[in-house]
């Protein structure tokens, strides 16, 4: 069956993250068949990994299924169709995607036109330790790992009678102050001096010891500086130790060591300080910038491959003379615009070049608490926070998982109640 | 903070099953110290774990947090704490459970009364071939497990070419016919002729390919004949192969052989037929049963030890002059039975005899479809089913839990849809 044997043309869509199911999304009823592969089964919300690494809300509430995806869709979407394998290659002259499927099975797939869209890694920029003694939380696999990790660490604290090693396991650092570091430590705080407060009580948590460390002179840059500000003030208000100006150097079961040779220590480190693109870019032998983003036409198509385009982590694009962000709206609009080049190419007519339309951007801290800019307008507080709940809930695909995320979020709301406070074991066969 | 500081009796109770939270109920606001302690951090409502294997319910929402439970009892529960580790062994003499707890731990924790109540593992009989071939149902993760696979084989099927080779991945034998057995594979019939025929439109599934194979004469030992003759009749017509009289000798990567020579082929094969009690009975040298259950004097204390008592599964009980099967409601009222026990031994008193309240059994096929006896009644059809549907809502823990499943049975009963078609990947790390 791994044969194309219809006469129409074939997509292929490496990747069902935003860029690729907002392209599949446009493809649904062309005339074209489109294959998405994915390694999993299913699209992840990767906005609420934090939430899922805080015991808010199920891993399996922000995944949605690829083939339900395509189900939603409805009849129209009969011309698209779901791989699960993992990409080993691409023969650009043959036009050939090379992947290994479920047991073992090795696909040769192939296809008219190309969208890579495989989305980005974890960097570590090199720095020594993160690799072996950090967490981080760039999939599901390491949201839920952090998830058991942080509620292990307090069953742990609570049968340690050393009181240093008992502090010592108790207290997390975050790296990175971007919205995900931002957004982790806040609710990493509010799930200590909450849920976790209440679980246990022997240990007489007075306050989370929860540490963020951004090398730079100011959380969340690209926000206004007013928002930048807000962000600060309310995460130290949660019981957070904000520290601005304050490099990594390496990482060790100790803590972090920052520059100048300080110890920050914490049994737990998570790494959220950077991003890149997946590596599976430069060895497909795709010109990539230094942080492994491949290069692209203004219209998203790769350098020297017509038939072959960009979107998401992966496309360089830039706005305003800056590369984009690694975030969900470039990715969603890059998604659309290359499935509407290919759809252009199928007419006969030439791509158009992409302009990213910018909507703005939000981070939230807290209950009650975000930043948002939007256009030329910023606001903060409790607007920001209902507008962040209204287009997460509006962009996590499939209406259940929207009932169940917003039961959770009521719950926590409501209560301050975390509810996933499962540790899950680890599974070793599957 | 391992040592008991108290001056009040402890009592420590060896798992959060059925058994051990029941106890540990009635044991909250009593004059004494109780400690609970589980490898895992929740209590998992093990009568739905085919539910989860079939893609039905979150396995998060069949688990609540040993602490959280704590919690909901109220003030009144000040007295109970909670201690995830593994135990390791138990110096009787000493009075001591000797445990692992986290971060490798090493916990020595005195007790005055001790309740063992650590449940069952599955029994394969020495069967050759079910544990390197065969799935389990036994804990939350062969449940996640277990889904992972069908859901995977099915990937796999529609990208494998060869059409015996694809069928073959396909087939699915389910060993046993007690309740276990019925509800997977009836589960396992709807979750095939649902949500994954419309998920794989190309693989054109006409019917699930799903055999349920049965050592004795019959399907449910023990229910009524009328209700046995039902749930055989109700699974036919959902699609699966009942076979009675077919006793497995090993399994194989091909499938099923049967004595006699027979193999029902099947890429996979999972094995209910049989379970035992948790072999730390007999590592602590209690005196067991050849089915590894421990045996206990009529008031549920371990011989030669009347400060330990037995509950659960572990437990050798009668009823009737025959041994109470490992089913949930003799594992509640063995622990509540137990709990009194040490409640009357606290008070002066001597222990009573246990004696098992019979209200009867249940099983479910399908939808609208399932067989009670209920004291001397027994019923089937949409009734049965519907007192199934809220014994098991009322027994399962947590007001959220209880939501979210009814909330994934309507979606189920109304759509036919399963909606946690998850492949979680495995994490190396947690």
């Amino acid at each position: 069956m791994q044969q194309h044997t219809g006469n129409r043309p074939r997509v292929i869509i490496v990747g069902a993250g935003f860029a690729g199911v907002f392209a599949a999304r446009e493809l649904a009823g062309a005339d074209c068949d489109v294959l998405i592969i994915d390694r999993n089964n299913a699209h992840a919300f990767l906005p609420l990994l934090y939430q899922v690494a805080t015991s808010a809300v199920e891993s399996e509430h922000i995944a949605a299924p690829v083939r339900g995806i395509i189900r939603n869709m409805g009849p129209k979407a009969a011309n698209l169709d779901f791989c699960m394998a993992e990409v080993r290659g691409v023969d650009f002259d043959q036009r050939l995607v090379l992947a290994e499927g479920q047991d073992g099975i090795n696909l040769e797939l192939p296809y008219d036109y190309l969208l890579l869209a495989p989305g980005s890694v974890t960097n570590t920029f090199g720095t020594p330790g993160v690799d072996e003694h950090a967490f981080s939380l760039k999939n599901l696999e390491e949201a839920v790992r952090l998830r058991n990790h942080i509620l292990r660490s307090f069953e742990a604290a609570a049968w340690t009678e050393d009181v240093e090693q008992r502090q010592h396991k108790l207290c997390f650092v975050v790296v990175g102050g971007g919205p995900t570091g931002v957004e982790l430590a806040g609710a990493m705080a509010e799930l200590m001096a909450g849920a976790l407060r209440r679980d246990f009580p022997r240990l007489g948590l007075a306050s989370p010891c929860v540490t963020l460390l951004e090398a730079g002179d100011g959380l969340l840059p690209g926000f206004p500086e007013k928002l930048r500000a807000y962000a600060r003030k309310k995460l130290t208000a949660l019981g957070v130790d904000v520290r601005v100006g304050a490099a990594v150097e390496r990482v060790t079961h100790e803590g972090a060591h920052l520059k100048g040779g300080e110890l920050v220590q914490a049994a737990t480190v998570v790494w959220t300080a950077g991003v890149k693109g997946e590596p599976v870019a430069a060895r497909l032998g795709l010109a990539v910038a230094p942080n492994g983003q491949a290069l692209a036409r203004p219209t998203l198509q790769a350098q020297d491959r017509p038939e072959v385009f960009l979107a998401g982590d992966i496309c360089r694009a830039e706005h305003a003379g800056r590369p984009l962000p690694m975030f969900a709206p470039p990715a969603i609009q890059e998604g659309r615009h290359a499935a509407r080049g290919i759809l252009r190419l199928l007419g006969g007519q030439e791509p158009q070049a992409f302009r990213y339309f910018d909507k703005g951007m939000m981070a939230t801290i807290g209950k009650k608490a975000a930043v948002v800019r939007l256009g030329r307008f910023s606001f903060r507080g409790l607007p920001a926070w209902l507008l962040w709940l209204a287009v997460h809930l509006t962009y996590l695909i499939g209406f259940r998982n929207r009932l169940f995320v917003l039961a959770n979020w009521a719950v926590d709301y409501f209560l301050s109640e975390r509810c996933v406070r499962l540790i899950s074991r680890r599974n070793p066969l599957s």
